[in-house]
C-alpha cells in the first residue's frame, strides 16, 4: 500500500482496537478551524465510537475500509471515496479484516470542539452490517 | 504520476496559465463550511494570482510544484508538503516548468466567501524568486 505520509504514532488502544497509525498534517487554530490528519488503519483495526462538534470529511486514498453512522448500515469504502459524517453523530470507521485503510481526515468548524471519544466497537459490530 | 481521483475538467482560461484540471470532492455547505477538491497541474500550469476569504490548505499528493504568497520568496512543494495560506491573502500555486503536481485543497470557513480571482502570474513572477 502506498503510503503518502510518513506514519506517525499508534492511536492509544483506549481509542482505538487494533493498530491505527496518526500523523498530524495541520493542527487546529483560529484562523483555519480545521484539523487535519492521515490515519493509515492496519487490517481490522477501527476507531471506537465518537462524535465531533463540527462533523468529518474522511478521503480515502489507499486501501479497503468501513464507515458506520449509528443506526445506518455499515458503508464500504475504497479509495477515492469521500465520507461526510455530520455534526454530533455517532460514527466510527476503520480498514476491512483483510485489507488496510489510509485516510485523511478533515475536521471543521474546531472552534466548537474536535472529538468525543465513546465506547468501542465490539466484534459482532464490526462484523455486523 | 500517481492519481487519486478522476481528473475532472481543466480550470477556465481567465483564472488559470495553462492546464490544470480540477474536481470537486466536497461541496460548501452550512454544515461542514468546508470545500475541498482535488487539482492537477500539468508543468508549467499555474493559477492566476488569488485570495480565500477563510483561508486554504493544501496538500501536495504528487510531482513538483510552487505556492507563493505576496511580497514573499517562492516555495517549492513535493509530495508530503503541507501549505496554509491565510485568510484575504494574496497567493497563487502550480506545477513546476518539468514536472506536474498533483494537489488537495481544503477552503475552510466557506460561510466567508470561497475565492476571489486577481490577475494572471506572469512569465516574469512565475520565473522569479
Amino acid at each position: 500500500m502506498q503510503r503518502h505520509f510518513p506514519k506517525g504514532k499508534r492511536g492509544p488502544a483506549e481509542n482505538f482496537t487494533g493498530n491505527a497509525w496518526n500523523i498530524g498534517l495541520v493542527d487546529a487554530d483560529s484562523a483555519y478551524t480545521t484539523s487535519v490528519g492521515n490515519v493509515y488503519f492496519e487490517p481490522g483495526a477501527r476507531s471506537n465510537w465518537h462524535t465531533h462538534p463540527g462533523g468529518q470529511i474522511l478521503i480515502i486514498t489507499a486501501g479497503v475500509g468501513f464507515h458506520q453512522i449509528v443506526g445506518q448500515p455499515k458503508q464500504i469504502l475504497r479509495k477515492g471515496d469521500v465520507v461526510k459524517c455530520p455534526p454530533n453523530t455517532l460514527h466510527w470507521h476503520g480498514a476491512s479484516p483483510d485489507v488496510g485503510m489510509q485516510q485523511l481526515y478533515i475536521v471543521p468548524n474546531t472552534d466548537k470542539g474536535i472529538v468525543e471519544w465513546k465506547q468501542p466497537v465490539t466484534d459482532q459490530e464490526y462484523n455486523g452490517q
